[in-house]
């Protein structure tokens, strides 16, 4: 397949919407969408149904897409892609997927994309039986790569979903501040399976082990970026672009970037959300609302910007050594439009 | 290794107790519970805790066992076995488990083996985390055996676990009198992993086609075996050897053997169980009790354990094939063991 031509071109508008930066590998993704959607388990149509539902949800697949932009920016054809790296690319949302509708049922959330979660809709029941239905359908697409090694990495990609959900729950209303930790929990959250599906992409292709570990560092650095982001958002989006209330993160005591960088100076507004934070004042929509001004009045919010573009800028950077194309462009150019996301 | 000696020698006496029974693959059985209890996704002593608390409530050990047995039944030096066949054993009952976990929070169940269930004992949010957890944990020992036909065989066991389960949620009070449904969810439930495990250690061990598809459905045939016997119990048992109450599936409206084999006729007592089941009528203590009695006066117990001994003697005769051994001995022996067991 030749290179097409995007009607956004990320090399030289770096932020644009995510739809026109990712318009070089939309077809990819539409195929992407159908797999989605197909019950590989069984011909039971209401599995089918249920699938439907929880994909017709939408998404921003930037997991696939990151997938499907790193397969084309190494291939061995320049620009081409294998049927194997769109199972890849399904593989790695259906296991993102998978740990949200379960997520929505540890955090008992209601509200998703703006859409009723799973276990609102029908149960918790059928929520816990759906992510499992989704672990299965990625592991038959697993075993369609016969790629012992690339098995071997999302394995420990599951482990590390479940390890973060748990060290999580386990960190609620702890204040020691400790950015090790909070990097750490990104990664097992988020990065790990960014970093996952990158790498795995480069060990399909065959390419050699500097395209290979570059991919990596990518993807773990762009995922650490867009947790942040992510964190960020809590405190600055609202119910209508995030669909979850803001705050929200805050009022369970998860304490994300902004606040952190408020927690770890021994000021008045540090002493001041401690105190919300301690006295459990925060799960209250007054001790919310105040907590949520400390954090930006006292500057987390610039200081978490600043924190992700760094990680944005390392992403970039890794991805030096892989050859110039359009693909590799748009992967640099998703750095950069992660830092503008709103939702 | 060479071929140990037993102290109930499977051979001439079909019937004992289980733990003499397996008595062949003792010292490889308490290998597979190190493995069961070690931590293999982090270094987070937390993590290591939540499993040994869920693999020292205990369990009976049939699916490593069985995956064991067959190993050593077929292995290419008689009786021998290989580390990769104990990952194995590790890994069917990782998946066995982690169903158990999710099983219990779908259910809401607190007793589980006459002990507390995770979602009882902490909550449902740690047993879908732990339940995931566990998979992930399965994840990794299938990277570990690096062999794409079992990456693929287990993806469907996954899948197979997940649509018996939604199967059963839609056909609560669902009346019709269907064999061949009752059969295929007894498959997805039990036998689809009995048969992974057989089948898998035959791979593994490079066995020819006969011993690979005779494995493949003895292992069939015993866990449909092993799944009518459960529902059996659940009829028969009470809450002291089961560890749960007895009639608990009929009051869901889980209609099982026993059931079907009285609502399959057009009689007084036929009538009777339909009125109870229709009116919901089961779901107090005194319509269960009528509901039981009406299936244990009406034959369904007799008919059910027949029925059982059936696929008994068909699991029994698809070992023909194998050589000769302790091991293969052994196998044949659980069949019987299987129609005895009372919990």
């Amino acid at each position: 397949m030749t290179q097409k031509q995007s009607s956004c071109s990320p090399t030289f508008v770096s932020v644009c919407d995510l739809s026109s930066l990712l318009e070089p590998v939309r077809e990819d993704l539409d195929l992407v969408e159908q797999w989605l959607n197909s019950n590989l388990v069984d011909d039971s149509p209401f599995i089918a149904e249920l699938l439907g539902q929880v994909f017709q949800a939408g998404g921003k697949r930037i997991r696939p897409a990151l997938v499907l932009l790193a397969a084309r920016a190494t291939a061995a054809v320049p620009g081409s892609l294998t049927s194997l790296q769109t199972i890849l690319a399904v593989l790695t949302e259906l296991i993102h997927t998978a740990s949200l509708v379960h997520d929505d049922v540890i955090d008992a959330a209601s509200l998703r994309r703006g859409q009723e979660t799973v276990n609102r809709k029908w149960s918790d029941k059928l929520a816990v039986l759906i992510g499992d239905l989704l672990f299965a359908q990625a592991s038959v697409c697993l075993a369609k790569l016969s790629n012992p090694p690339i098995v071997g990495i999302y394995g420990q990609v599951l482990g590390d979903l479940c390890a973060g959900e748990i060290r999580q729950m386990r960190q609620q209303f702890v204040l020691a501040v400790d950015w090790d930790s909070y990097i750490q929990k990104s990664i097992w959250k988020t990065a790990s399976l960014f970093a996952a599906g990158c790498e795995s992409a480069a060990i399909l292709n065959g390419c050699p082990g500097t395209a290979h570990a570059a991919l990596k560092e990518y993807g773990l650095k762009l995922g650490i970026c867009f947790q942040i982001v992510d964190d960020l958002l809590d405190f600055t989006g609202n119910s209508h672009t995030l669909g979850k209330s803001a705050g929200s993160d805050l009022a369970q005591g998860l304490i994300t970037a902004p606040a952190l960088f408020v927690l770890q100076r021994q000021d008045a507004p540090a002493a001041a959300l401690k105190k919300l934070l301690q006295t459990r004042a925060v799960m209250s929509p007054e001790g919310l609302t105040q907590a949520l001004s400390i954090v930006s009045n006292g500057g987390g919010i610039e200081a978490t910007v600043e924190l992700a573009g760094q990680y944005a800028a390392e992403a970039r950077e890794a991805l030096r050594p892989l050859t110039p194309s359009l693909y590799r462009d748009t992967l640099e150019s998703l750095s950069d439009w992660l830092l503008t996301r709103t939702k």
